[in-house]
């Protein structure tokens, strides 16, 4: 048994970042993880100062992260870090997910997984080989309820899968932000720094995991429509795709960037043959159980008679909501709670397992690129067979 | 000025018909029709106890439509029905529609228009030379909040609309009850009754018809997913699409009848550039009027601060509900109206000319095979140009 | 068998009134009652008018009550009205109620019974004499899941009731409107029409017969708060009160009519030792019942698993929502099908028997008695035997 | 300025303890608080468990509160706790809170404050003597809506206030859970631990510390309805009150621990002369503002539209729930900033200040024993006056 807290070092999540806060939170929550070192910009005044701010000593706050990744390697096992956060753009993903596999250390990467599909399939060979612990924050299958959904799908009660509706509508790009000088549109919508996709690789991957999440199909054919709506972007900020899952499911996925007034109610419906979930992240707290004949029920996170990996995820009693930042915790916890078993040579059990990883990175990475794609095709069905 | 209650009479709605009873009610509700005849089945002596219990004089009481028509067209003008009410399955809407306009009646009209395009087309024309009103009851645009979500989207408020989404998803044909004789479900699904469309023809319309309504925009083109998920169905009883709107607005369509659980809860989305609006059956006095950076206004029907429309077809103060039974009355009061404004030579409002007329059939009905068509074909879009 | 319609006479609901257009919506909407005969307004030239704008033949419209009754009464069988509703303001309920009745009419009354709890006593001793029906429009207690509510209740379902909790919010009387010439607000706020109380025998006595409906108790003892919160009001606009039930129950009341910003959002709670039921007019359709171990259950309208007393009382499928005017009409069909089945000599099922009568016209003015009572006591409880 | 983390001990919160467990998270979360020592039971060997279990160091973990104390304080300034967080049952929030003052060291204290009004008396005199900061985590006040609620109100917005309700229904003591041996339920049940009251003190002084803060206004008069519901329990398990306030408003509060099937969902209304708001936990992220001649507006967390005191405790952009632990964490964060300003030397901005202190603690002990004897006595109203 290891009796201390984790140690994680962060690359990305200085200035301007929105993702890095959040992570830092999700990350310390529980008290199991410490932040005890970060490169957290490559301007290194920049890092310094966000290290500052964070109560980090001066030796532990790197100008980049090749130097965070060797400086930590460096020290003694009783000090340096267990693993690392990586909190950057897109394009920013692949090289230190790599460098840090490849130096021992276990990582945590914002989603998408890298900048595209060839990256992503050699991350996947990398980690492989370096044997360590990897966790993608796909944020939404940390809630509880999601979790209870796909327990609920996988169990059969709803007998066999049909219908798969995800989406995930915003609005906050419904205007030209990224000329106004807002940092967080400036990089997701420049082709250098997202990649092929705006929306669908942001937040389409989003609901592209939570769909195959819930309903434990994959997709193996789509159709999609994807527009740049704004005027001037080069890179799409809306989309929808018609989907054919296997097992005969088929469904529909809608990510947008432009739906004027939408905030981040990212939804999804998964219908059996006897009925089917309703799950909201604007009701977080809730999973809407439905049937044929019977009244919908309404399962809340933090009840006793929820399944083993909701109430594994849950830390208030019923009725006193948790969010977005504990869903995030969910994962680092889980994630955590692994890399301690491993370090004590245990078996962790299915619940702490339950935190996405390198192979919904290479899913989404195929998602994006087929997505666009098909959006770009006069073909209707394009194959997402790897 | 007429001081009269219009008289109308009805073809269908005998015995195990749901929509027949939903029609009378909504016609008779305010008081400015009244029912003084019917053929309510092919079976003589079915339509004569439905008569019995409607209270009918048996004079009034037919055996088939064409009897009816001819008959009530030989009586006095004091005495005979103004307008027909035709509530029969789709493969029984034409023929009777036909007679009853060129025997000189106003005819009223339950959706789908006619079992295809075709009959569509001809009946256009057939409507135009009667010179008679005709109303198809497309019931969910007869909600005032649908209505006022019309007007706002069209006054420009929310800039160019962008994004439309509408679902109707369905759960009551999860199962094969037309095999278990549930006369609703025969019907819709013997293409010999219904046409060639299942799901598509029965909901997906009503969809397809509250999305140009609302938005004022006209679908340009579709591309389908269209399914026949129960086992040995041989219409679609599942379907989606996605749409190009004209003036360059896209969209996604839903349409399921085996979500299992779900009821009747038809929905629809539509952004422009500032905001857009949110309205679904089961919040319908209800319309969710959503700005990128002001609060989501509630706005109520019978509120003060309404528009012309939907003040103009609210019965009730604001919080009493109205439901589903007023919103088809007020097809039924406006077409009403506009026929009694006939007779007496004046002019409608427009308020009153707004219901659903052949237009809305023949744009239907290309909806639909457009949507068959292309769920089989290879080809992405397919044009819904006329 | 009585194969007609049955003929409803109406006294007021002239020019300016709101509730008038109401019942007869709700009288008309089922095709069992048909308007015949009006006194609409104490002005001959206002009933007049009124009834003309119905299309009511001129010979059946009368100048004033008394002198209606006694026109239809010496009218043939075949002819005269059945029975007389009554929809004046609170002053003018008694006189017509006791000449129809004992002029061999039945009644139907809008709430309050009466002008006082006096008036109340003899009218019920009035209409025993007279072997007539008698219903009077809580309209709440006619919405089919509010009867669902009170079935399951009844049946023992969540064990002994031990909390009801009542609220009638409303906004509307915020300002002093009944000095900017509004009709409703006049005489509502007028003690020599409306009685000794506003708000609580406006509104609060809706919610007074809606708690003792559902929970099946009755209220043994109240304790008030009563307020006139707007300057120069003379009658109650707002209070609230704790109330102690039969068999050791407890609950609050609230009913106001100064809740700026609300409109008419009736709702109940009950619990019981198990679980209990929560029910508010802002989504009639729905009746959420709750288990202290269980998920809750959404129950709607129109579903087929449904108690025998809302089927009897819906007319849509589930998700076809119905609302104020098909709550209302439910009593309007229930009294019908009683007089019909008493003019046929037959015994009416208890779902049929289920509306409003003169006994809880009693308890309403025995209710507004005590509660204007309380509100001016020093002494904490005030026994509401009767 | 301290570049620093605080450092927080710990009294209470070991095995069973269920709000322990809530504090550590709330305090860790924004990493400007560190837990540094405990004495979390006082059993010294599960006190030393808990602090394995929390990583802390065996020199920090105590066998008492006294002993904590006394070694902290022994301890070099750079190394020794800022500040004790007090999570134990009522009976024990007094000497260990007096105890820390005294010595030193700033305090949070779990609420309600005391076990009776004299202590919290007393306790706000040392607090005064002592001079250092005091915080009492009436948790609901923390949440950022709330916070708006209190700002939109103050303003003025909405006039004069006339009406509040607040309400606390939970059914979590439904059944005789005390006597199977939950720990939770067993002191909160119990005279000797709880004090007076208990739901009434348990949740009833949330929503009465909800109902003032919000408001802005005190309590002048109540007249409560207080019940033992479940057979055999000492101590109230239910409880109603009708208020009046300074200023002439008037309200309800509702507080019951027997609502079968509720689990948290306090609730807060308040009303001015145009408008009003409404706030509830189970919709945490949303505060509704109401108006009497406009469409009710949806307010939402994390939104740029918000005012200075919602904004300041948001963490997330609108769509991303917060929840409970970060209401929480909103008053350990806030005290924190006040406590580290005063180390500094600075004047903390009003947002800092904004938690609960020592009054909202005396003023919640004279609610609960104010409530207690007013559910004893044949007199209406009894006052709140100090």
């Amino acid at each position: 048994m290891i009796p201390r807290k984790l140690r994680m070092g962060m690359i990305g999540g200085g200035p301007g970042s929105f993702i890095g806060a959040i992570h830092r939170i999700a990350a310390i929550m529980d008290g199991e993880i410490e932040l005890v070192c970060g490169a957290f910009s490559s301007d290194a005044e920049k890092s310094k100062q966000t290290g500052v701010s964070l109560y980090l000593p001066p030796g532990r706050v790197y100008s980049s992260y090749p130097e965070m990744i060797r400086g930590e390697a460096a020290l003694a096992e009783n000090e340096r870090m267990d693993f690392v956060s990586i909190v950057t753009p897109n394009h920013l993903h692949f090289e230190p997910a790599k460098l840090a596999l490849e130096s021992g250390f276990h990582v945590v990467l914002d989603k998408p997984v890298t900048f595209n599909s060839a990256e992503a399939k050699e991350l996947k060979v990398i980690r492989e080989k370096s044997g360590k612990l990897f966790c993608l924050t796909h944020t939404y299958t940390g809630y509880p309820m999601v979790k209870e959904a796909r327990q609920q799908v996988l169990s059969g009660t709803f007998g066999r899968i049909r219908k798969v509706y995800v989406e995930y509508p915003q609005g906050w790009l419904s205007a030209s932000l990224e000329n106004s000088g807002n940092k967080q549109a400036g990089w997701r919508t420049d082709p250098l720094k997202s990649g092929v996709a705006g929306a669908i690789g942001d937040i389409g991957t989003h609901a592209f995991n939570l769909a195959e999440y819930v309903s434990g199909l994959k997709v193996k054919m789509i159709c999609a429509d994807i527009n740049a709506v704004v005027k001037g972007r080069k890179l799409d900020d809306d989309g929808a795709a018609l989907l054919k899952f296997e097992q005969g499911a088929s469904g529909v996925l809608m990510a947008t960037q432009v739906a004027a007034g939408e905030e981040n109610n990212i939804k999804i419906r998964v219908y059996g043959e006897k009925g089917g979930i309703e799950w909201k992240q604007d009701d977080a707290n809730t999973l809407l159980v439905k049937w044929q004949d019977k009244p919908t029920e309404c399962w809340k996170a933090g009840a006793g008679y929820l399944g083993s990996f909701a109430k594994h995820n849950c830390r208030t009693p019923a009725g006193h909501p948790e969010g977005y930042l504990e869903a995030f915790a969910n994962h680092y916890r889980n994630f955590a709670g692994c890399v301690k078993a491993k370090m004590n040579g245990d078996t962790p059990g299915e619940e702490w397992l339950d935190f996405p990883g390198i192979e919904d990175g290479v899913r989404g990475m195929l998602f994006i690129e087929k997505a666009i794609e098909s959006g770009k095709s006069d073909m209707k069905w394009i194959s997402l067979d790897e």
